[in-house]
């Protein structure tokens, strides 16, 4: 069901690679809506997902880009500027990768450069995305921009090691960078912090599938998926949500509101009693 | 502008009373949206306002109720699901008092009849419309639900009073009940956390002018106005928003995530100099 | 240990019961620590514990009061600031009771006159004890009082009921009246967000064992105790904290920023594949 | 006053420089309190200041070191057990440093190398203390870690500039690693989130004067000092803190629960009426 709701807007979306990809459904929704679509990700990722199906199916255009190098993204901003024919409505920056996650580096053996790299690729990335945006004057009045993030930036999660770093690393800078965006071109900055998902991305994460199943039993509605995330941008990309900026949204079923719910501890209670001296 | 964001919905309205309401302003935009309305409010404030204004413009019909009244209540659900014919979509409770404020009563001087009547209705009638729907499964599946808060619930602002307790309490019920609705039911309640608002309900907050100029330049969109709200409501009572539950939701320019503005500090400079004294 | 912490403070404890209780183990950790005690809880509380056995081991005053009746808490506060010869200088606040979770009435079936006795009890009791001591000027400059609360204000537990609403309001308290006191008079207000203890109490809760399970193979160090929660307490009561206000501090073993962890997750995990289908 | 809180622990100081330093403060506490106390800071540092002062003052052993230097802390480290003929109780890292605040970039236009280094010593120089213990098992059963941060990590500033996004990822390694050591040592780790404080680090931020004189005047008891500040981290190096982990402690006189204050309001309104046209 479609609703107008990015009628002539202008959208820049990072991150799609693959069917599973929150980034290909909000291109999908987005394109729905009315809007407009640029398409970005790396070249290899170009090459491996089926980014140029979705282009096609949207009528996107695709523009390879590393958003953790500045001078590729000046290139890449000018040149959806020139397809737009304009500024940039909306942005939305779903990247993440972690090589310690990738190599099994657990987060008391992190190995430093790694770090780096998970925070320049799924944190700093973005700030380069911003600043090159702001330098080049490329979003427009009204505008609104997106980044993904998890609920593992402000609660430990076994598992999801130097993430959850790099994601607290995210909505600071969104909040940071979000001030002055606002102040200075009426521009709003947010972060959704989503539901664990399956997604290529997601999938990395050491007993996810565990996580998963706890997630949605903890949350009253269970977990949201990628089409769930998808309208949530929508309603954040649209006009309607023109005075919410620097926040960071949970589209997580309520599971950032739970403490301990019925179902979660049924499973948990089931054999307790015979695990009384598990460690 | 409308998207037909809420057609065919049924929403039940609390608090509209005249043009400056948050609840007038969301009355209107849902049925620009396409949603058949139910207006309430009490017998008082229906005489005191120009519903009947708002009913007409809307199609809507008023249903007199005292919301802290469990009788009513029931009678007024019970009505309205009878004129819909089935379930209820959305609901907004926009509503609030504090005979503290309204009676100068300070903090450090409350009257605790005024207290528990503070509570009642700015609180504790969130709970009681909630029961009372639950008893008549009167919520549709995938129904959603919003009250009205302001970040007094978690910070404390000068002359606000006991009106900060009872949105921390009306903010609580929002999570406890969330909880219930959205594991057994489908449905979803939120709060949103509102920019400081001129409303006839806003006026009687003490220094309310100055906080106004303060919140606005603190915000790097400026405050939130009514209508900004209204639109936030709607995005949260269509299915856009289906799983975001139990979340405060700040529509406040960015107030909330502000430590400090250039613009609001450049006020506070002017004569700092000559006011090193000043206690 | 004893370190000296609370030499020549006196303290007005409530709601010590038995051994068991929290304010038990503050009173006798505050004795420890060089300070003067008075003791009170209700008068049917004081005949149903083994209260004199606490005040005879601390040389503490017992006096029985109401602390929802202030003409009670007058009479308490003045007796005591006449036993002490002069001003208090810390209270600790650990009272707490509803009369729908003792009733068996779950959140969706709330008792309203029970929710009034829930709040008047747990949440505004206190307010009653810090306004009576403001009328009297009872708190001595550079006081701190302290009210014992549960991370339900925060987020929803299964089975915690109106108790959730009522740590809400108590925390919101604490920072309402924190910042007049801490104003004015130099006095230090927070709250104890403290693990599911067992206490009398604490039993009274739905799937108490089960929960306090689950929050000890959550927290990294494990469920913190009542005495562990009255060393902190005596932390706070101590000059040491002097500038710390209007905080609501975990004590907890660090469960309020886990989202999962590996000793939680392996109980779980236990038989989750053969009950895939649990509801 | 000292309390013997710390008597026989040892303790490794980071970021001592002279006698406005927290660190200098929390050194001198200390050792008043009975630790045995290594300093480490730079080379330069060290040369620069008169840590050497602080040392004799305290029997303190001075351990220069690059925090940001692996191999540098290994040595550190080792050095530290050897002197102290065992393991390290508590720790202290108080370090951070923007290049680009020092030289002028505004957030708008943030250097990149400058970016890395600020989150390299001020955020990841952290994870490589914590690591390097880790892997020489350093920290003694039941030790306490606190590294110093600032509410600019939740909300923001004008001026802060990227040491708020160091911020952000300081108090996200403290959590995340304060899961492994909770669970497998028995070790918490904490930030403390101070007020903003008078020291050669705090003066390069902008407006700095304006920003301490407004926060003082919010938060109702003051800004905290840095002794204030030493105070808090001997309660949390000691044994009465022993389950509290995985926090941020606001040290800042209730700043952080302040939305707005009388006596800030008072100064913002004096020349607000003139001021309507401010921009």
């Amino acid at each position: 069901m479609a609703y107008n709701l990015l009628k002539g807007k202008k959208g820049l979306i990072f991150g799609a690679l693959n069917e599973m990809s929150i980034a290909w459904k909000v291109a999908e929704r987005a394109h729905e809506e009315g809007a407009d679509i640029v398409l970005s990700n790396t070249a290899v990722a170009i090459r491996m997902g089926n980014v140029s199906e979705l282009a096609e199916k949207c009528g996107a255009l695709i523009i390879p880009a590393d958003a953790t190098n500045v001078n590729e993204l000046e290139s890449l901003i000018s040149q959806a500027m020139e397809h737009f024919g304009g500024k940039i409505d909306f942005i939305l920056h779903s990247i993440g990768m972690s090589p310690n996650v990738r190599k099994g580096r657990t987060y008391d053996d992190l190995d430093y450069d790694y770090l780096q790299k998970t925070l320049d690729i799924s944190s700093i990335s973005f700030h380069k995305v911003l600043q090159t945006c702001w330098k080049l004057d490329a979003i427009a009045q009204g505008g609104s921009v997106i980044a993904l993030s998890y609920i593992a930036a402000q609660r430990t999660l076994y598992g999801y090691n130097d993430m959850a770093d790099a994601k607290a690393l995210l909505e600071s800078i969104a909040r940071s960078f979000g001030y002055i965006y606002g102040r200075e071109r009426g521009v709003r900055i947010n972060t959704i912090s989503q539901s664990p998902t399956e997604t290529t991305a997601g999938g990395g994460v050491m007993g996810f599938d565990s996580l998963l199943d706890f997630s949605n039993r903890m949350s009253p509605l269970g977990n949201a998926d990628a089409l769930d995330c998808a309208d949530t941008c929508v309603m954040l990309f649209s006009d309607l949500s023109r005075k919410i900026t620097m926040q960071n949204i949970y589209n997580d079923g309520g599971f950032s509101s739970m403490g301990m719910s019925n179902k979660a501890m049924a499973i948990y209670n089931r054999n307790l009693e015979e695990c009384k001296d598990c460690k």
